[in-house]
């Protein structure tokens, strides 16, 4: 049995998806902006594309914006909003795409603030409200946290900056949330979102961001004007049709999959309960997404275990696939106050709707001969 | 018949590379940056990829960088090297993705001097000498130009930025001369190089860059670290795939190509005799890609003439794909110094090997009654 439970790193695309890609490739192969028919037969492609991605999260077709991705639109809004002399307050365990960038940004005259995390994953509105400054410009908080899972309540989030600042903008990262729990940008009062299709079965290379009407963030990249000037670079048909497909799959399907992940998460956690000595750090009863499962194995380090597992075709991760090479504890962990020991031997198991009871068996039964193993080797 | 002579605004993807995207979107989903065995595989096959393009421009698999393609690169190294206080030089008739950039960077302190073209569409390698300065960081100058099809001698000017300058360095825009003309970044002195997958029958959304061992732009994307921190974001593996076959591909018939489309080119220049009042703007004979033909056609506006020639599945352009929309002039036309007039009726055909002497037949036979029936309706 092979069982893929790394999904918050990325998803396996649906084959409606492959397929439209593979067509859209041949079918739709002109440049968007080129004048003649062949350009503007996609360039309207483009236009039905973003009028289907705006009605799933309650905007106009106008606020749609193609980028390469999560991490582009995280750059483009940052760097693109926040000027010398200006703040940004961000949460401690944002994805890396947020945190490595303000961190270049401090360096260069823009003031940070870090918004701490409780215990459960969650910001402190009270903290927000405290930090919003005149010269606040952007709060970016994600919206499904990556590595443990946790949720934020975004209409609080939204209606408190709103009622602190009419200048602070209001930045979700909503990458791991999208598609798996409703996001409404009105409701809300979210006025960027970041978006990628990668995590949704669609293609890689591909995302959408929302960008409220009347914010005008300078481009990332600067070029043929593309996406109203907000982001240049021949327009990509073909992979913004599969990100499209993808969505449709996942949003007709998201009240279905959100109830059999629940339900394979409930029994993972159940079956836990098998295991000596671990830690669940993921929240598990409210404020949390059933698609992500964070477990310490305490006394062992996390990937000598991610090693075993994946030689009984368990493919887990290791916090986040993106800092999984830096060799540094989990910050997401280490924000939410664990202890070293802990940080160190967690693994994350995240799923999608594809994902089986009987695969849950699997890994648990994996995990008990692993530990069994590797406890007993180490004493 | 349809005739595509709209090649060097995009190019319809081979089918091998259709197939190759698609089968790696099943094939290798995983993340590269996950630590099992998945993502190791797709790693190991980025790691390929990298040693594959880099034999084809003479430099080290370490000095491969990918990116959503040339305009990201072209603002990654722009934007990525120089600093405020610095300067930079670039030519006037640069693809918007430097132009456009350079004019944002020049509010913020960035200091730009435009090289002057002279009416064969070249670079005077005088004036690079006059314009380097102590505080110039960069040279930027595009390999061939994408309206008129140009080709500036890179050995030449790369010889001369080292003779002149420790510090600047040397990019290549090499869109549209890649994979049709040799580019050896040794031998010609190139420090950075923007390549992208579209323009040679590869996937939109991806290209990859040459960046010289020693040299560390800022990233444009900051986030996980990929590509050795260059530029985050997950790895585009399936798009990479299909950008590696499209370069197998074109570099193994890179010369038959190359007389293909010579001897097209010079059959459409003869056939054009037949035609009166026109004016043709690319170099014919020295220094230029026959993958270009511009040609003015007197007292017409260019657009109604594309539109005209659409109705007969006659695709083509008036300038760049990147610029058509815009409503201005030409600017590469005008910087070759051309009479309004002249930019006003500019058309370019632009070719891949797959056009033939029997397209190039229909279309100037469809010229000939456009023009004929709209110089009519003009009087």
């Amino acid at each position: 049995m092979e069982v893929y439970f790394d999904n918050s790193a990325t998803t396996k695309p649906y084959d409606e998806v492959v397929n439209e890609v593979a067509t859209a490739m041949t079918e739709f192969y002109a440049n968007p902006s080129s004048l003649h028919k062949l350009g503007m037969n996609c360039e309207k492609k483009l236009s039905e594309a973003r009028e289907i991605l705006a009605s799933t999260i309650n905007c106009s077709k106008d606020e749609i914006f193609f980028t390469s991705g999560g991490s582009e639109s995280n750059n483009l809004f940052l760097k693109g909003l926040a000027k010398e002399g200006n703040h940004i307050i961000v949460s401690r365990f944002e994805h890396p795409s947020i945190l490595r960038t303000v961190e270049f940004m401090e360096k260069n005259g823009v003031e940070v603030t870090y918004l701490d995390i409780d215990e459960n994953g969650q910001v402190s509105v009270e903290q927000i409200k405290e930090q919003i400054k005149k010269n606040t410009v952007l709060v970016s908080v994600m919206f499904v946290n990556n590595e443990i899972g946790s949720i934020q309540d975004l209409a609080l989030i939204g209606k408190t900056i709103k009622e602190c600042s009419n200048r602070a903008k209001f930045h979700v990262d909503a990458v791991q949330g999208y598609g798996k729990i409703e996001i409404d940008v009105k409701s809300q009062n979210i006025d960027l979102l970041s978006i990628s299709a990668h995590k949704i079965h669609g293609p890689k290379g591909v995302g959408f961001c929302y960008i409220r009407k009347g914010i005008n963030p300078n481009p990332l990249i600067h070029g043929g004007g593309q996406e109203k000037g907000v982001r240049s670079g021949t327009s990509n048909l073909p992979l913004v049709l599969g990100m499209v497909k993808a969505t449709e799959i996942t949003i007709d399907n998201m009240k279905d999959s959100y109830k059999k992940v629940t339900e394979l998460k409930e029994y993972f956690i159940q079956r836990l309960e098998d295991i000596e000595n671990i830690r669940i750090n993921s929240p598990i009863r409210d404020n949390m997404s059933p698609y992500i499962l964070n477990v310490s194995f305490r006394g062992l380090r996390s990937e000598v275990l991610l090693h075993m597992l994946e030689e009984m075709d368990i493919y887990v991760s290791t916090g986040s696939a993106c800092s999984s090479k830096s060799g540094k504890g989990s910050h997401v962990l280490l924000a939410l106050g664990l202890e070293l020991k802990d940080v160190d031997s967690a693994i994350r198991f995240s799923f999608s709707p594809f994902n089986s009871k009987e695969e849950v068996d699997y890994v648990i039964d994996s995990l008990k001969k692993s530990l069994t193993f590797l406890r007993r080797v180490k004493k």
